[in-house]
């Protein structure tokens, strides 16, 4: 018999239904036991009378059953209007106890007193908790929607490799993998290949893969390995045709997250889903600068001119909103020197690409790509990349026509959108210079 | 202006247009130069008349291009009855060379005669064959339909690491990386973690994600990395409801891509798309090895006894075609030592898995799993086991419902679907032990 979800209960009142769950608490009373159970979608009350002569096995099975323990019942689901869960109980016919629970290690539905390494470490028992539970639904529903956007405009979506011959785009931050009598690099993001179908006639392509990066860092939104939202399309005029796309991209996908979950979300992560308007705010990095010297007396460090830090990130976002009401916000004008050697570079050296901001932090770096083999040749020498991107370079050789784009990191995306503190709350299972387990 | 595809040109005619695209190849005729142009969605022809005064400069341009280097053209799209391609053409205006093709190393064209291996050298030009690029667009229409069936019943999308901190399944087949001052190893499938979210309360997960194998071996169907679509759901009766799952969702994925590209599959790869009917037929090892043995002659060799081999998968095939008129078989009764420790046994020690065989070859291995702590544990003692897989035992201690999955390798799926020798035919880039490149 198919088990019935908390969410389908509706349709199934007054008959005979199969509920299988997790034994969420047990009040038992003088005169009745009620037990919560739940599943991936809500909670039901199942009532049990002690007077009740044919109850008495089933009370014998229910008094051995610990919480978290999971059952398979077949019964009844009855109407009560007093009932406050769903104004339904289900009464029993048989119990059969699927797995026994030992005593939980914390009480997942208060976590504020528990440290998160603990969490980590038990991240299974943390996924039980309905706002841990909530974020897995969003950010699938999330990278759902954009996923779909891309299929309708006709992207092809590609699975590229993640073991590479050489180190690529720099040695240094590059896990380096045994590969039988040689080793191997994990991928830091899929942009050679991206730009491999490009040259080879796929004209708009999409990935959605982890990607690796060997930092030895401790941030609230570094990971060593992360997820990576990748797209790469031709046939662009200029980088503008990027940011517009991102723009459309991004909205598809909040769009159908706050349609979905936008009441959920106010309620358990006090954050409202806002679904921007177009165009988003564009400003180039030498008029921010100005912007943020004159409204916030902010001057950015010298070593840091031609790019963005942490603070600019954060007033940039202020006065986006104070400025436009805009949560979002498009950065240009960046300098070459501090940029990847594959964005274009325009005349007198200007950096084709931009920065996307969305509530205080950095979202996406996209450009056009320099898709001519003697400029991006140029542009690696000048790098002094030259041997690591050989077989890169090799791609534009044969012909490639114009394109651009840009990758998102979904897990840093659902933190903001949820007003979360940290990468390690929005991963499935976060990874860092600390943390393989588990 | 916004490019125009191949597609979308009926919409556009007897309008101006920005066509941007490769250029096929160039007729140069006495009177006339015609142009072939190509994007991602077909052809297109551009005409130049030689008597006009104002194509004297569009011909000095199209006098220096190569076949296969990209340009960007403005012009009028015009019907023309005599133009085979389309019925219409392209009146330039004004052409922009935006890349140039060096000389090519193979005609795409024309593969036959091309070395597998200088194929995959230069896969973006392998690419460009028509072929090669409608494998590309079935494998992710396939992988698409098949994801939006999960979506649609409720499966989450996650995202699990592919860095581990022990070797996990066994240790022998285990890329190993360096990770800092430690070692970390790369996932051979998201078993674990597919369970883990199982355990945490995600009763239905799916994730479609590169899995490693370090396997020194070199056939059509194996490779070290390859793209794994992977499911898991909580809540069944036993390995029957994932046999039943397994149907729905593959006949969901084979509806969708018979719908768009049936005749494109018949036409170019000569096969024909079948959807299955359900149920899909099913026979134990033991009957099956009878059936092989009456019919065929075929007796498996010792060393095989309880589990499959490749001339046994092809003969089941035949067998399945011939008894019931099906593609499709599933094989269950494996003996458990042929078999991964986390595949229920059920009495008598009988496992509670199946293997699905499509065209001569075996496309899953899908199971219910052991949910219960001791029973567990219990297994993988029993293969020796025990201290690599602690932190997944782990998972069972608090709780878990009854649950089974399996998974695709989409590959091969892809292979078996169009007919194809190889997977070096249909991974995007193809990785085995003497291939890490480009």
């Amino acid at each position: 018999m198919k088990k019935v979800y908390v969410k389908d209960l509706k349709q199934w009142v007054g008959k005979e239904i199969c509920f299988s769950g997790f034994v969420d608490s047990i009040r038992d009373k003088k005169w009745v036991m009620f037990v919560i159970l739940r599943d991936s979608t809500g909670f039901l009350q199942m009532t049990i009378e002690k007077s009740e002569e044919k109850n008495q096995e089933l009370l014998e099975i229910m008094s051995e059953v610990s919480v978290d323990s999971t059952i398979l019942v077949h019964g009844t689901l009855v109407e009560n209007e007093a009932v406050k869960l769903n104004g339904m109980e289900l009464i029993p016919h048989s119990i059969q106890v699927t797995s026994h629970a030992d005593t939980l290690p914390f009480d997942y539905n208060n976590l504020d007193g528990v440290n998160l390494d603990t969490r980590l470490d038990f991240r299974w028992l943390d996924f039980r908790c309905e706002r841990n539970l909530l974020v897995r639904k969003i950010e699938s529903t999330f990278v759902g929607a954009m996923r779909n956007f891309l299929l309708e405009q006709d992207f092809t979506e590609i699975h590229t490799p993640k073991l590479l011959g050489t180190a690529s785009e720099s040695g240094s931050e590059v896990f380096e993998v045994k590969y039988f009598d040689r080793f191997a690099y994990l991928a830091q993001s899929p942009q050679f290949y991206k730009q491999m179908a490009i040259a080879g006639g796929l004209s708009k392509v999409f990935e959605v893969a982890p990607a690796f990066r060997a930092e030895n860092s401790n941030t609230y939104r570094h990971a060593t390995e992360f997820t990576s939202f990748d797209l790469e399309f031709s046939y662009i005029d200029s980088y503008e045709d990027v940011m517009d796309f991102e723009e459309d991209l991004l909205i598809a996908g909040l769009t159908k997250v706050k349609e979905m979950y936008g009441e959920k979300i106010k309620e358990v992560f006090g954050q409202e889903v806002i679904v921007p308007s177009k165009p988003f705010p564009r400003i180039s990095l030498e008029n921010l600068y100005q912007e943020l010297h004159n409204r916030y007396g902010y001057v950015i460090p010298s070593e840091d001119i031609g790019d963005m830090n942490n603070e600019t990130e954060t007033l940039t976002s202020r006065y986006a909103m104070e400025e436009f009401g805009h949560e979002f916000i498009f950065i240009t004008g960046f300098s070459a020197n501090k940029r990847a050697f594959y964005h274009m570079r325009g005349e007198e050296g200007v950096l084709q690409g931009y920065d996307l901001i969305w509530r205080g932090t950095e979202i996406t770096t996209g450009a056009q790509r320099e898709h001519r083999y003697e400029e991006i040749q140029k542009n690696a020498q000048e790098k002094g990349l030259s041997e690591d991107v050989k077989f890169y370079l090799e791609f534009f050789r044969y012909g490639c026509p114009p394109h651009g784009g840009f990758a998102l990191g979904i897990d840093r995306l659902t933190m903001l959108l949820l007003g979360l503190p940290s990468l390690k709350e929005t991963q499935f299972l976060f990874r860092g210079p600390n943390r393989l387990e588990p």
